[in-house]
């Protein structure tokens, strides 16, 4: 049988977990009968349950999970933590074969499929495995790097500007794109600038709009060594606001560490965003382009040591889009040479 | 009837004379009969014929045309040019209904459906209008300003650089890019730049590729004060160069309107680009934006006197689309304040 259509199901599902889950991966499942029909599904949400979205669509199938199959973005855990291992919670519950997308590479949770077969289960593993591992990016990076996946965030004009000469900044992206703004906000476990993004621009760095199922808002990341007024709004009790008093990004990847989160939005201005690009800890770019040229005012980006053409800063393009004539624009980073 | 699909094919027909047809504009027409089926198509190629679309469309029906309609994308003329006027052809031919998109604004050739009218033909006007108007944008913005329709085209990093800070810049945009350029090349009646950029540069200014049916390339053209090595590519033989030895761009648009050009591709640096935007004589921005970052550089725009973000140079978005990871994207272009 084709599990394609049923990972598609999988993955849209886990994608619901996005600003939920961390320290924890996002993960969707879904149980299909013989006739390859969807009868159960789940997602790992931690905000509102430990379940594992295995455990989550095994309770929604009940007795029919018995001879079905389970499609699962993520091999299923085989380790006792907040809740059992997921290979034995499948076993029990009479699943019959596995389906999933991308290898467990956590030391810690890893060996479901081994222990799924030593049950008697079939396991078939890779299918949609590159759209699952993207979906579950941040997640997958934060293990195999030690570190947050860091997505940075930029609304300019076409000739690269975020404010004009004076300093004025609103607005350069349209509502539309201010409005899709407020999504990445949402997915990210955390929402970071400098000290001096907060001293000039006062951000609340919390996601606007309506979002049902969201008990808490992205943790708030300030990372510098200004001092800050203390009426920022950033102070509020909107969110816990984590300050990080220094220019070391190592000591910054080990405070975000502690903190459990798995995706980082940066909307730092250029200083910040430059020094983690050189270190090589920005793994996305979001740009929003506005139709708009302003010929002078304050880059995105600056001097990062680029003096030949042979020196550019070459990244992946992965998406572009069209927001009410703003043209918005994903790239996976790599490091500056 | 509904004329829609025909005169979709009229106007992908009135495309194939783009960079062939000045001072003429472009047009296309069908003739369908009376179950609407093409029965014969044309479209004005002046390289090859002083023909109009109309009459080559009728040439093509012979004696079916009597009693069909004809479709076509601009008001067909009323007048003795090169050619015979076009109203008393398709009345002569025993056409019973034109439908056109867009009014002939030229005085001198207008009149034709009144014309057509007189001599018994049924007219229908409108039909796709704006589609038809934007195709034929160049020569409408001719007609109506008195002056060529300017495209301006450049190739950018993602913080709007054209060259690396020691001046290299090849290749910024991927090879399909540069491939799509060699079209809007093909499709203007000219291509021009400062004479900085051909100190600096020494392109070519030639459409390179193969493109069948075009006997001439497109005028070079450049403009500027400084002199020019002898040994510059655009002195050779492989088209025209029309030198204009000044600052002043009224003087530039006399010289350019003695050519008869409609469309002119600007492929200039920043100062005449930005000179010609404080003027308002660029109508058109079409920008390749490669996956790439510089931080420092020579940018596609210099300062235009925009301190304030309300200074900025409104654009309006017409399309966007990905060539191999480039992101293309064309906008209109106003008058900067």
């Amino acid at each position: 049988m084709d599990y394609t259509v049923a990972m598609q199901r999988a993955i849209a599902l886990s994608q619901k977990g996005l600003g939920k889950t961390s320290p924890n991966p996002i993960v969707g499942a879904v149980i299909v009968n013989s006739d390859g029909q969807i009868i159960a599904e789940g997602f790992h949400d931690r905000m509102s349950s430990p379940d594992h979205a295995e455990v989550v669509a095994l309770k929604a199938a009940g007795v029919k999970a018995k001879g079905a199959t389970m499609v699962v973005t993520l091999e299923p855990c085989n380790h006792t933590g907040a809740t059992g291992p997921c290979s034995r919670a499948i076993a029990d519950a009479g699943i019959s074969k596995v389906v999933y997308a991308v290898k467990d590479p956590n030391k810690k949770a890893a060996g479901g499929a081994q222990a799924l077969r030593d049950q008697g289960v079939q396991v078939e593993s890779g299918v949609l495995e590159s759209d699952a591992a993207y979906a579950n990016r941040a997640w997958l990076t934060k293990t195999e790097k030690s570190r947050p996946f860091f997505t940075w965030k930029v609304a300019t004009t076409l000739d690269g500007k975020v404010a004009a000469a004076d300093g004025t900044s609103k607005w350069i992206s349209n509502e539309k794109s201010r409005n899709d703004v407020q999504i990445l906000r949402r997915q990210s476990d955390a929402i970071m600038v400098g000290t001096n993004t907060v001293i000039t621009d006062d951000p609340h760095l919390i996601p606007r709009g309506d979002f049902p199922g969201f008990i808490a808002n992205p943790l708030r990341v300030v990372c510098g060594e200004q001092q800050l007024p203390p009426t920022s709004k950033v102070f509020d009790e909107a969110a816990t606001t984590l300050l990080v008093k220094t220019k070391d990004l190592n000591n910054l990847i080990e405070e975000l560490n502690k903190t459990g989160v798995n995706h980082v939005l940066v909307e730092a201005g250029p200083t910040l965003a430059i020094a983690m690009l050189i270190q090589g800890l920005l793994d996305e770019l979001v740009i929003y382009q506005a139709p708009s040229i302003l010929g002078q005012g304050k880059s995105f980006v600056t001097d990062f040591g680029a003096t030949n053409i042979k020196d550019l800063l070459a990244l992946d393009h992965i998406a572009t889009e069209v927001l009410d004539g703003d043209v918005k624009s994903t790239y996976a980073l790599g490091k500056a040479k």
